[in-house]
C-alpha cells in the first residue's frame, strides 16, 4: 500500500457526488411491503444493478477519472478486474475520450467481456489461478506510461463507491426513516469503506456489516480477528465479483474499526435472492449483486423492528445463466 | 362516459405528484451509450416496472384510492383489471385500510393474480371471451357499496398517470435535453393521456405516441380516423396488459386531439425488447410494458438526431415464460 493513501473525508464524498450528476445513475431505493411484513422489519433495497455498466463500479471509476490531469488522455488508463471495474472503468475512460486498457480473467462471464469491448476499451485475458492480474495490468501501465486505475485501493475510488451511502442516507431522510444497519458485499472492501465514511457523518447510529460468499469470508473473517485474514480458496463461488482473496490494505484500514461485522451466504441463498429480486422488485442482480440481500433473506441478521438497507450492487448476469436459475425455483 | 368527468388540469398532476410523495417510487430514466451509438440519437427509458406493485398503475389508483372520503372506508373498493390495474389498487388500498374486491380475467398470469391477493384482496375471475369485466365489476359495487376504481376512465386516473410524464420532464431538464417525443404503451389509454397533459405544460414541443401490439393497434388507427376504432380479435398476443378493445372514450377525448400518432410490434419484437431491457438495463419487463421499446427498437420511429422518451411500463412477468424468452435468443 502507498502509504501516502489517506482515506477520503466526507468533503471527498461530496465532491465525487457533484463530479458524478448527470453521469451516475441516481438509483433508486427499493422496497416490498410484503417482506418488510414477513421479516417484521423495513428492508431497503438500493438498486445498484441499474446503474450506468450494470453496477456500482462506475462510481468509483467516474470519480477517478474525471479528475486525472489533461497529460494524462494521450497515454490512457489501465485497470485489472473480475468484470464490473472493468465495465465501469472502460465506460468512464470513453466518456473522457481516454484510451483503456482492461486486463480481465480468462473465466469471467462472457457478458463483462463483451460490454468491455463494446466501450471500446482493448482487453487483455489471464488465467486466474495461475498469474498475478496487478502484475499484468502494472507492467502495461509502465510501458505505456498509463493510469493504473486501482479497483479499491485508492482514496477516490472510495469516494465514488461512498456516494452509494449519501444517496442511502437521503432517501431513508426523506422516508422519516434511520437505518440501523446497512449491508453490502465486499471483495476488495471499497464499497463498505466508502459507505461506512459516508454513513459516519450521514448516519453515525448506522452499523456497517459486509456480505460474502461462504467460503471467500475474507472480511468477515479479518474484521473478527482485526487483521486481514486470506481465502484459503480462489475459485469455486458462483459470485464471480467477489473472489478477492483478501481485503485491500488501504480499504481494510478504513473498515476494520468502522465495520460491525461480516456476513456470508451459500449460492444456493444466492440463487434464491437473485429469483426473490427478479420477481419482488422487477430487477436483474447478478451472482455477487445478490449476496447481500442473500444473507438478509437467509436469516443471517435480525431483522425485527430494524430498518436495514441492503445493497444490490450489480446486475451483469449472463441470460442463459440467469433463465437456468429462474426455471430452478 | 359519464360526462361530467373533465380533463385534469396541469395543477391536478401537481397534486398527485405530491400525494405521490413517499409512496411511489421515483423511478429512474435509464439510458445506453450503446443503445444511442447505434441509433444516432438519445433514448431515455422511465423504468416503470420498478414503480410499487411493478407497474405505473399505482400511481392512478393511489392518486384515486387517496382521495376517497373517510364513509368511502368500510365498503371499500372494487376494480375490473388483467392484473397491473388490480395490483395498483390492491396495494393502494392496503395501503389505506380498506378492503378490495379485484374482476381478472381467468388467463391473466399467475405471479399477477397472487401478487394481487398478497395485497390481502378478494379476486374474482371471469372469462375473457364470454363476460363483461365491467359489468361483473359494477354488480358487485352496487351489493356492496363499494367505490369503483376505474382503469383509465377518470380524471384523478389520469392525474395519477400523468407524474410519469411530469418526472420525465423533470429529469430530462436536469440533464439539459428536450423531449422531441414521448412513447407510451396503450391499453384503456389512460397513461399517454396523463403523459400528454403534463408534458404539453412541462415540454410543449413534445409529440407523444402510444405504441401497441399488432393487431391490438386500436389507438393508432383511432388517432388516424379521429374517432374510436376496435380492435377484431380479443385475444392473441403475448401482451396481457395491452388487451382493451378499444380507447377509453373519456381517455380518447384526451389523447385524440394530443397525441401525433401510434407505433405497433409484434411479438417477436416484443420479446426481443425484453431480452434488450435484461442485458442493457438490468431491468425485468413485461411484454405490455416492452412493446414501446420493441417499437423504437424495430425502427418504428425515426431516432437520428432525436431524443426519445420511452415508457417501459410493468415488470410482472412469469419467470417460466421469462426464462423462455431468455433462452429463446
Amino acid at each position: 500500500m502507498d502509504p501516502s493513501l489517506k482515506p477520503p473525508a466526507f468533503s471527498d464524498i461530496a465532491a465525487a457526488r457533484k463530479r458524478l450528476e448527470g453521469y451516475a445513475v441516481r438509483t433508486p431505493l427499493l422496497s416490498s411491503p410484503a417482506l418488510d411484513a414477513s421479516c417484521g422489519g423495513r428492508i431497503l433495497v438500493k438498486a445498484e444493478c441499474l446503474q450506468r455498466t450494470g453496477s456500482f463500479k462506475f462510481r468509483g471509476a467516474w470519480n477517478f477519472i474525471s479528475q486525472l490531469p489533461e497529460e494524462a488522455r494521450t497515454a490512457g488508463v489501465v485497470a485489472y478486474s473480475s468484470g464490473n471495474h472493468a465495465q465501469g472503468v472502460a465506460a468512464a475512460a470513453a466518456l473522457r475520450g481516454l484510451p483503456a486498457v482492461i486486463v480481465m480473467p480468462e473465466d469471467a462471464p462472457e457478458i463483462k467481456k463483451a460490454n468491455t469491448r463494446s466501450y471500446g476499451a482493448e482487453l487483455v485475458t489471464y488465467d486466474r489461478q495461475a498469474q498475478s492480474r496487478e502484475e499484468i495490468a502494472r507492467a502495461i501501465a509502465r510501458e505505456r506510461g498509463a493510469v493504473l486505475v486501482p479497483p479499491y485501493e485508492h482514496p477516490w475510488i472510495v469516494a465514488g463507491q461512498g456516494t452509494v451511502g449519501a444517496e442511502i442516507a437521503e432517501d431513508a431522510a426523506t422516508l422519516g426513516l434511520t437505518i440501523d444497519q446497512a449491508i453490502a458485499c465486499a471483495s476488495g472492501g471499497g464499497l463498505t469503506a466508502g459507505i461506512a465514511l459516508a454513513l459516519e457523518t450521514l448516519s453515525p447510529g448506522t452499523e456497517i456489516y459486509t456480505a460474502e460468499p461462504e467460503q471467500f469470508d475474507d472480511h468477515r473473517r479479518s474484521i473478527a480477528s482485526g487483521r486481514r485474514e486470506r481465502n484459503a480458496v480462489r475459485t469455486g463461488s458462483i459470485c464471480d465479483a467477489l473472489l478477492s482473496p483478501e481485503p485491500g490494505e488501504f480499504t481494510f484500514s478504513i473498515n476494520r474499526d468502522r465495520l460491525k461485522g461480516g456476513l456470508a451466504a451459500s449460492d444456493e441463498e444466492v440463487m434464491a435472492a437473485m429469483r426473490f429480486a427478479f420477481e419482488t422488485f422487477k430487477i436483474v442482480v447478478e451472482p455477487g449483486g445478490a449476496v447481500a440481500l442473500a444473507a438478509v433473506l437467509a436469516g443471517r441478521i435480525a431483522t425485527r423492528d430494524r430498518t436495514i438497507a441492503v445493497v444490490v450492487s450489480g446486475g451483469n448476469a449472463d441470460p442463459a445463466t440467469f433463465a437456468d436459475i429462474l426455471r430452478a425455483a
